[in-house]
């Protein structure tokens, strides 16, 4: 494909107005939004009012007057559309591993007669620290087994209580088959948590149909929600009544207002809430997933999968002979939407990119990253990536110092 | 005191200029700073260059550019210097429920041997529900023993692992002997968690001089942090090494960007971090912080003492006959900041009152709370209150259907 060739797909772009709704920064390829999202163009104006008008001005009554309360809810139901689950089964509320060490425990809960947790090399760490962690408080026999991640299916035996793993890999961008791990978990006795970090918002999830048990899954990255932004929470309605966190709060108490002494799960999911939640970041989130009123996952992945691919066709016809090699499986029906290479001098390659404004990411001991946020990024920005690529490669600019310092989170 | 010489205190207060810094809505008596404190006027400034500057354009790079990986520690030395506590020792994270989790679990964990839980019926519900979910989980023998709060100090007994108490009592603004209660605890074998948020910023806490073990706080009530504002936790630095809580997570990782799948505890406090906080909650908490640099405890608890003093002489003296009683100690020195009394059809008499734009809590079963933030509230608006809740009460203006509906968090 040519640059115009990529401009006219641009024009053609069924998401070209999205794009508009996002400050770009001038100048800049970023493809870096499975880290960062970028900033809708609509989030300031609705933090101006909830810090002028609502807590400024209407202080406490906020709480009910401006539905801060009910806001974990009104965002849960806005990204459950986009995974495949359905209203009233998914909260926002804390970090993904506050999240994750809820259901976790939920889940072990159910599953007393069993001790092992089984996840794979691929899960972001700190979800297998959610469960070491936990393990070694409770040091009574429960284990984390972590496998390489194409073992998972294969690994799970009915001594496991619960299988936890991230859909799609953050380094690599290898996705896991959900359906067949969770029918498999099931089958021989366990439950399944799936974390959606590198999922929610570029791929299309089908937790429900899925049968999934439990979802984590995080707001700042395809969601752009704004920098730490809350994460979100989804179990399935079969579990509602009977899953009980071992970290619990008065918001998920069955009458917060009555402050009674006893803990008293409420019904459903909103015992999944635990601690007041911070309303400034909340808004901003509240306002980023309004523009996914109108967004359909199937055409969006599409898009996803087109970038993807050419990003991935473009780097190796003009990239091959320096030594890189696609990272994850070229499938993109096995794959998430951000593409990774193995590249000798990765961290150098990386900080070059970064210098002329192409952002990525560097993640050790020798990937370069670069997500496809199919909301705002465009063609054009994977032809000018692959061709900045090439060019610092061709002329060994990784090789000078005039690199930019940068470290990310992923 | 009449009217005149409140005013003439109001110009001799030392903290005259500390009101300035935060917008106090225009006709409103704000008695609820103990719920969520008022905007200060630096936040705006500071959001609008955290949105438009950090997140939209610098984007991840802001992480380490603007300090943004650095912001929990910075918040928790500017808090430490108000609760008694040196450098290091607090840091700003999550929400009180899930920083005490942490922190239970870390002081179990060192007292293996016992598996009691003591605390009080003036304890925040909340607190008491995290350790009701935890026991629940566990199901090995833990669980929470709950007296009387002027029953705590006795009720210690060398089979109580953890002692865990709020300092100012939310409803009666009862407080604690924090130093008696501990070197009990200590003499005993037991750890004490001291909730310090109706403690940090209204009266003056000495967390090392009393050789407490852990504290957890609110940052949104007296410390103006905004609507759900992040909590901080602090450790005795004799624990630093040794305190585990089974609640981990990546920013509390010895080598977070390492990706290392083995858990592995950071050096002292940090370990207390779990996920990725929200920093647009953050950025306003720290604004927020900096109106204390210059505020000395001592003074400011003194003139706390005296909002306080006045409130109860004012409506004793004109309230007594409709059956109004003081709730918790008389004397200043036993209480915090801020005034409950005992008061018959307490819900309707504060709903008036918060239709005059005198705004406070109630409490069930019958209190109305006021609370009085030193940092802001002045001698006129106890005088004003005072005579607004005597005019109610006179007029019988709470038995009018012209109330407003209103419901608050604490």
């Amino acid at each position: 494909m040519t640059r115009e060739e990529c401009q006219h797909c641009d024009m053609q772009d069924p998401f070209r107005q999205h794009r508009e709704r996002f400050v770009v920064p001038s100048g800049m390829i970023y493809l870096d939004g499975n880290s960062l999202g970028l900033m809708p163009r609509s989030v300031p104006k609705r933090i101006e009012q909830a810090m002028h008008q609502e807590w400024a001005q209407d202080l406490i009554t906020s709480w009910n007057v401006h539905g801060w309360f009910q806001l974990p809810k009104i965002i849960g139901d806005k990204i459950a559309r986009l995974i495949g689950a359905s209203p009233d089964t998914v909260i926002v509320a804390d970090t993904i591993s506050v999240n994750l060490f809820k259901v976790l425990t939920a889940a072990l809960a159910l599953r007393r007669e069993r001790k092992v947790i089984l996840s794979d090399l691929g899960n972001f760490p700190s979800d297998l620290y959610v469960a070491q962690g936990l393990n070694r408080f409770l040091a009574d026999g429960h284990m984390l087994r972590t496998v390489e991640p194409e073992q998972v299916f294969e690994s799970i035996s009915d001594d496991v209580a619960v299988v936890m793993a991230t859909e799609v890999d953050y380094r690599t961008g290898r996705r896991h088959d959900m359906k067949a791990i969770t029918a498999r978990a099931h089958a021989l006795g366990a439950l399944v948590i799936w974390d959606l970090a590198h999922s929610a918002g570029a791929i299309p999830v089908a937790l429900e149909a899925a049968e999934c048990d439990f979802a984590i899954g995080c707001t700042y990255k395809y969601l752009n929600g704004g920098p730490g932004s809350q994460a979100f929470v989804f179990v399935n309605r079969k579990h509602h009544s009977s899953a009980e966190p071992a970290l619990v709060g008065w918001w998920g108490h069955a009458k917060p207002f009555a402050f009674d002494p006893q803990w008293a799960p409420a019904e459903g999911l909103v015992r999944q809430q635990c601690g007041t939640q911070g309303m400034l970041s909340m808004q901003a989130l509240d306002a980023a997933m309004d523009i996914w009123a109108d967004v359909e996952m199937g055409a969006l992945h599409d898009k996803a999968k087109a970038l993807c691919s050419l990003f991935i066709e473009l780097v190796e016809a003009a990239c091959g002979k320096h030594g890189l090699r696609l990272a994850g499986p070229r499938d993109m029906a096995r794959r998430g939407t951000h593409v990774s290479f193995h590249c000798p001098e990765g961290y150098a390659v990386m900080q070059a990119m970064i210098a002329r404004k192409v952002i990525g990411d560097f993640r050790a001991p020798d990937l370069i990253r670069f997500g496809f946020a199919p909301l705002y990024n465009s063609y054009t920005d994977v032809f000018d990536a692959a061709a900045h690529l090439a060019e610092v490669l061709e002329k060994r600019l990784w090789d000078r110092p005039e690199h930019l310092a940068k470290k990310s989170v992923t």
